[in-house]
């Protein structure tokens, strides 16, 4: 199952992720429709010609002639908007989402919706930490990962339409996992980040610290500017992942804590090469 | 007291930072003198032009005819050196050096060092995880911050020379910072930064991860890559304030950690905020 030009498209939330999105089904050539409940991003969508057509309200007609809809709302929205208006849908719809974690939504998802529509979760791991269709750009998915995050409840050709947006949006790279893998994954390599990014923003109280950082401080903590509606809802969703990796890696930064204490250099430096040998492995996906 | 065509100027190492000092001076139109005990990189050094004369030896008429020596030695090294070779120094000769760390040695150097010279510590913020002359460039200096870090024990007019330095480097910034200030700074600043990024490279062993990172794993881990010898060697000279700002950041991750547990998301959220709001500052100095 593929998307062609026959397809009609719903885009449900146009904030920075769902806005990239529009612009790059217009981009390859595909017909927009979408939805937000802003009026501002509805008109800025419009006049830019980021989408076709577009409305601030859930229109029934859009919604009813959607074959496919992406949902790029904060969880609980999304939720809710099943609940409400999963009656509109056209009968073998296939829905599919961008958000960040999948344990505590998919399944919910896939219990709440009709027999004869199709929910296929998935998760572009290409973000932005500024906000809003404004700062929304296509190209954020070319040296991304697309992960599509199926459950036993998906049909083969669920999957595929879902590989399909990824490789319609140009992703460098798409892979499947499933949802106990993805929250595993992305509690590590996503939101521990964050966690760490804001404790070191936030540790510390000396003032005009800006006019001595070097960019190892800029580095870590880039995202640590963080839209608190979305984060504190996706580490709750995922809390008990989350708190595994919390949990490995202030372990693992007391274990260096306590070879500074005992002064133990040969220790430390072999932490040192490992960290070394490691972070090499992921210059070379990036062709250094 | 300011460089010009008349100061005979040797920089003694020609690593990364050595190696783009002796870039910049060139590049400003000064003739630079330098001693590495390297062959390899004295001869692309020469075959590069990077410096006009060097010796992979300690040259008696090198140092000797010397006005300004800038030492970037691991620090050890740089102790052993003042020790043997300052008995062929030029009297009123001034040297600085690069160190990252200088609690543990400004001092002890000052006090080593023949009444007749002097010895102003300076730290460029700048670097980078790669290493040797092959790597150094003179632009890592361009949006860095410069520090002079003098003690009681140093007069104005070496001050104003090491900020000269800074000047002829293209500096972002100069400032100044006593020892025990500046020791402080780094300590959060970068080693902290360090610690941070090699725990999280080294606590979780997952394999293939690098298919599934996004930037923010990437962003965060960049300095995970880490020279063993130089890094290992920081840490302990700066133990005291490491420790001290790895508590710091430890008792807020976990702070972090608890108010998870708790499903506390205002908790949660008003750190978020904090968070923001203060690594805003950052990206203003950028003109963001």
């Amino acid at each position: 199952m593929k998307i062609d030009n026959n397809t009609n498209i719903l885009i449900v939330g146009l904030g920075i992720v769902g806005g990239s999105y529009a612009r790059g089904f217009t981009k390859a050539g595909f017909e927009v429709n979408a939805i937000d409940t802003d009026e501002e991003t509805i008109k800025f969508a419009l006049e830019n010609n980021i989408i076709a057509n577009g409305k601030a309200y859930q229109d029934r007609k859009m919604i009813e002639s959607a074959d496919v809809l992406i949902f790029a709302l904060y969880p609980h929205i999304f939720k809710e908007w099943i609940e409400k208006n999963q009656w509109y849908l056209k009968s073998g719809a296939v829905l599919t989402d961008v958000t960040g974690v999948k344990g505590g939504l998919v399944k919910d998802i896939q219990n709440m919706l009709r027999e004869d529509c199709e929910f296929i979760a998935a998760h572009p791991m290409a973000g932005c930490e500024k906000l809003g269709i404004w700062n929304s750009n296509e190209e954020i998915f070319y040296d991304a990962n697309y992960i599509v995050v199926p459950t036993e409840k998906n049909s083969d050709e669920a999957k595929e339409l879902c590989r399909n947006i990824g490789e319609i949006l140009k992703f460098a790279k798409i892979s499947e996992l499933s949802p106990e893998e993805h929250d595993e994954m992305i509690g590590f390599v996503s939101q521990l980040t964050h966690c760490i990014a804001m404790s070191l923003m936030t540790c510390d109280h000396t003032e005009n610290l800006e006019d001595y950082t070097g960019d190892s401080f800029r580095d870590l903590t880039r995202i640590a500017r963080i839209d608190e509606t979305m984060w504190s809802e996706l580490f709750l969703l995922n809390k008990d992942a989350l708190l595994h990796q919390m949990k490995l890696f202030t372990m693992e930064i007391s274990r260096l804590e306590r070879m500074l204490m005992e002064a133990d250099k040969e220790g430390i430096k072999e932490m040192m090469r490992r960290s070394t040998a490691r972070r090499k492995l992921f210059d070379k996906e990036k062709g250094e």
